[in-house]
């Protein structure tokens, strides 16, 4: 949960004065993301998120997340669309940080999804992807492979606290993964981060997709092994392949996946879990005195690998041919 | 801020199946009120706050608590009402905790209230004394005079780790207050905790009042000094008569101090300044490991009581006579 920077009305009624969505009738800090502040703001014409971008937050990239955003929304898929001010522009600044306003989504997350979510959350990923193709900017995924030994050399030191062997663990895996990783696989814009937290529902039909500041460009059939990791194991991190087939069912009407695809699957997995452990770990063994986050416990996604690793092939993870 | 227990999707849906106000459309825990977890609920019929009752707050209370909104609500009040369930009841449970849904009120907290504010601060207030006149049930006010001596044990020997003889101005103010509390003073219903926080604007006038839970039966003139110090102040702690003078005119003419109340103002004011000094100090020197919440400065209230201690009568706080 996060609000780091706090909003005074008066901040708040300049701000609002560069744009046409009248005035402010209610600010409440929400629970939401980790990297900024978030705030719903009810204003004269509807429901909105107010985000200040703090100070982890690249303020380069935020022209690439809010023309995005803007780009899937213009594309029909149902995501935060940013609201421009009088000067057409989607960014501004309020109490000293860059900021924005996007519209408010209505929907609540799935906290144990069902197939059928899971089959909502494959269809709505194929139309990300399609919808991103023609998007003209470009990002490089900063947490992707080649990213990983940085990451691993952080916390290597102290990541048998957290689990005896994990540093073995991980330095086994990472040499697999960088002698197995797949080229040449359709890239294009990914959501890179797509947890059920960040899928809105109402019933089980996705009425958003929210959070896009990890987004970027890499393998697209990446983004699904992060939704399998996330999506597709039980409460007992057993694999559940019948949400998997599901998840693969509906993204495949939308964008089936190659041959080249397939057979990467069981790699692009490992990877995605390991990507997962090793910044949860970074945030684990990294916890500021006084800090207003409680991180993720890391294991969940080092239990996530093992039985990926156990996995042979492709259908074992729930994609038919 | 303050979401300490999540709600999962199932919990909220068989939560709500309890009530008339449609489907859940969205649920976003927002950083307010520091004992409860808090929910914005978007449903069917409307907008709430859905309340989750943590374990500080003593479950004997909600009663008096949710009684009370609903009694200041029905006399034209605006403060949240609480939402019956199809049982009639007021109070259900949700996650293991109890729980009540309250109406939403639009509106936004004036961090630097001006004159306006402050007047429209005191009318509020009296019209809350006036309406809570009849309200049958009873509460003492735990945090009241009888209290501050068992507050400063828990605090004492640390005190002035926080600000070098503030331990001895305590215990000095403590015997002042005890030799010079007022009695026989018109008691009744007051809310005791009418920060800015916790009063929410449309332009200058009073949307909302919030937060009852601190509400109780005290000395009604000892909640307009508690008013004074959360008011009445200037950013740099020097006492503001005119937004004193602008409260009070406002305050009575719903409802007239009595000479009684006039004279024993200052003693009052001191007893409030008191009594935040102590709650803060307790809270700053109890945080536990891990803590989402980042305690208030003490020494914002220790200020406070120092600038009282100069004032030498109701006249001077700004109550003309």
């Amino acid at each position: 949960m996060a609000v780091y920077t706090d909003v005074t009305d008066a901040d708040l009624t300049a701000f609002l004065s560069q744009y046409d969505i009248g005035r402010a009738r209610a600010l409440k800090g929400i629970a939401e993301g980790v990297e900024n502040s978030n705030f719903l703001l009810h204003a004269g014409a509807g429901v909105y998120i107010l985000t200040l971008y703090e100070k982890r937050v690249d303020e380069n990239n935020l022209p690439f997340f809010l023309g995005l955003m803007e780009h899937l929304a213009r594309h029909g898929l149902n995501c935060p669309l940013p609201v421009r001010n009088r000067s057409g522009g989607a960014l501004g600044r309020i109490a000293g940080r860059p900021a924005a306003i996007v519209t408010f989504l209505e929907g609540v997350s799935a906290t144990r999804p069902n197939e059928d979510q899971c089959a909502a959350l494959g269809e709505a990923l194929g139309r990300l992807h399609v919808a991103g193709a023609d998007f003209p900017l470009r990002r490089p995924n900063s947490l992707g492979l080649s990213a990983w030994p940085d990451l691993f050399g952080e916390v290597s030191a102290r990541a048998d606290e957290v689990q005896p062997g994990l540093a073995d663990l991980i330095a086994r895996e990472l040499i697999f993964l960088e002698r197995n990783w797949p080229t040449g696989l359709p890239s294009g814009i990914i959501h890179a981060d797509m947890f059920p937290d960040n899928v809105l529902f109402l019933g089980d039909a996705v009425s958003g997709v929210i959070d896009f500041y990890f987004a970027c460009v890499d393998n697209l059939a990446y983004d699904a092994a992060v939704c399998l990791n996330a999506w597709c194991f039980d409460k007992d991190q057993a694999y559940d392949s019948q949400k998997a087939r599901a998840f693969f069912k509906a993204y495949e009407r939308v964008r089936p996946l190659t041959a080249g695809e397939a057979e990467a699957l069981c790699v692009l997995a490992r990877g995605a879990a390991l990507r997962f452990t090793l910044t949860r770990l970074v945030d684990w063994l990294n916890v500021p005195p006084g800090a207003l986050v409680h991180p993720k416990d890391p294991r969940e996604y080092v239990r996530k690998l093992q039985v990926l690793q156990t996995i042979g092939g492709a259908a074992d993870l729930g994609l038919i041919r």
